[in-house]
């Protein structure tokens, strides 16, 4: 149950931190601004939750995880519940806030999205090619620093930072996701198109956690 | 006595760096430039002073982590006059050089608010739920790192990054206090509409951090 | 055949995420957006890949490398060919992002260059010192930190860092190569002025690289 | 020897990235941009010549280690010429890059200053209290994560990220010296006005340091 539980507020933070900065203090910090916010969270939360249940605030990570032979199925599930309802109440918070604010609160919680009128409008399938690669990087750099040979003092660092630099290239593609919990909470409350593309970033994160869980468990990316 | 020395370098510099930054370069830097002030201040203290004091330097860290069992009252009390009076000094030290430059001291010293004329100009209620959750996972975090489990050598770096998150995030809503020595030296110095709305950044941040403190102590949010 | 295959999936996400920076979210970042993508991705594939190969992802790092004695020349020439590869598959992978955004692909894969019409319009002669001064430091610190009495652990991070403030300070002048792979992928994908300009960036860093690793060798710049 | 050679090389990389971060690029990537070029390659330059002369890169740094009574006297004479010549090469090397750029020298080579047409245009007091109150809580750090309960291999990574922070808040008021190496280079380079104030970085950056030195020496800010 503490598992749960701190799966529940990481992701919560997640999603409070990185869309927070896109929809409370975007104009003001950028794009770089909002890819540290994301990065930073993660360093907050492995630091703070990742003795407890090893801060995966990720329904791909997991799964990753899972299919590298470290979790069982079971765990799986309760991990995938904790963090969407965490991602869903961060983006609750978020509307909250904007409502209360001179700004007001007009449709954005920073879900992603692609196709005309999203940021750089790029293409569906260029979306999906992007967070296949990109959740594939992720999940093999969580493998890689958390499993043999890797430091795991760092690995929270690491892995917080591997998250902001994948934000840094990729907000104008997608807004980047390689996280559905993330992807589910703002889309669920912003509602609007967010509702129809929400599929992608469900499958295609899971699509690049699975290859670099499989990649790591055949050991075709790992150190003996 | 060493303790308090410490204490007291330590919110001096965390003010005089963060609000220094927001007041001396706010406008060259932008919030980004400022919220990693704040961050690396505590960076910078964590390893500097933290072998002395454990770099608190923050009444609501102070707070949270009596709660949670790990301080005597009477310890936490010195804490507080020592930041307190640190926090006072950085923002007499800021108003002195902002007296010697070309602007002249404007009546800015990066003093918290809310409300008309504040930032995005949220209300009262979103600017003290905001500051309660966030001092709540900051102690989360805090109590996380330096606890069971923990990774003492990068808690420093963690809290640190943690704190400048919370501010690229936030700075928009109040300011960002999550902490009352870090309000109480700017609005004593600076006057006007900070002193009347000092109350929330005291209490929200000890509210905060004593949800954090007990959810510790009660073994919810805690590795074993 | 794994350290072949983690040469190639760390020079791959290199050069996707600092050319990816540059070209698919360079507007918005900036160059302090960009250099922190190039260091960041080393900082990530050093903890995800690092255990199994080294994380080289540069040729003139495993020359260097290869010159101090820590390699031998045969495991450094598939290290070439890993990089290399890796390096144009990720240019591939941009041009076909590009080519599926509103703005589309206009030639630009984030390659080096120097003189008229190339950001600052440095002139050859200041392009291969600087490249070869900045792959000196670079190579300085890869050998210093993973040499005796280095710091393993925390040695992903600093040349991760140090990446970044090589970009930092330099990408006014040649878009900062100091890898002959990341020049080798994007020119060749973008072809043009870059093609012509390839040669540069191959011999400045090997130069750089074979100073630093003779360096060390001759115990010139050695801890004991 | 090669301790001086490691000095040296490493105040010549914190002036070519430090400043040349300012004179090749400030008007790409801002002060937030310089700073963080300060900070990492301190970085860089901890954990790349840290292990062979401990990374002082700066006499005023050699100075509050000697009161402190971790270093001869000897020792620190030696430094201080290593780090003086290292600096001045850094300037020569900016100021031939420069003059092979489409902008040229223009006087430019990030130099300290204070008055009227310096950049906040503080005045001189300010400047002086600026550099010692800065230079006394670098030094405090350096010396706490280096001492007795420190934690010596984040050492690199707390020192680079302080001087950031001072960067970060201070740019406006002196260009953030410090250190008198660095502002002898660019000083005796660029002459002017830089010439006639260059005592003011001297002197106030030692003040500082001895007064850190005297302070741990004393036993008022030290760990047990």
């Amino acid at each position: 149950m503490k598992k749960l539980i701190a799966e529940f507020i990481g992701t919560f933070a997640l999603v409070l931190f990185g869309c927070g900065a896109a929809v409370l203090a975007g104009a003001e910090i950028g794009q770089l601004g909002i890819a540290l916010a994301f990065g930073l969270a993660i360093v907050a939360m492995a630091y703070g939750i990742g003795p407890i249940s090893g801060c995966h605030v990720n329904p791909a990570v997991s799964f990753g995880v899972f299919l590298a032979g470290r979790m069982e199925m079971k765990d799986m599930l309760g991990y995938w519940v904790a963090q969407t309802f965490g991602a869903i109440a961060a983006a609750a918070l978020l509307m909250f806030l904007l409502s209360n604010s001179a700004g007001g609160f007009a449709g954005n919680l920073g879900q992603n999205g692609w196709g005309p009128g999203y940021l750089g409008e790029y293409s569906m399938v260029a979306a999906l090619v992007f967070e296949i690669v990109m959740t594939f990087l992720f999940v093999v750099v969580i493998l890689g620093v958390t499993g043999p040979g890797g430091d795991a003092a760092l690995a929270g660092l690491a892995i917080g930072l591997t998250l902001a630099v994948i934000h840094i290239t990729g907000i104008q593609v997608t807004g980047v996701s390689v996280n559905p919990a993330r992807s589910i909470g703002p889309a669920l409350l912003a509602g609007g198109a967010a509702i129809g593309q929400l599929w992608l970033f469900i499958v295609a994160p899971l699509i690049g956690a699975a290859l670099a869980g499989f990649a790591v468990k055949m050991k075709l990316i790992a150190a003996d």
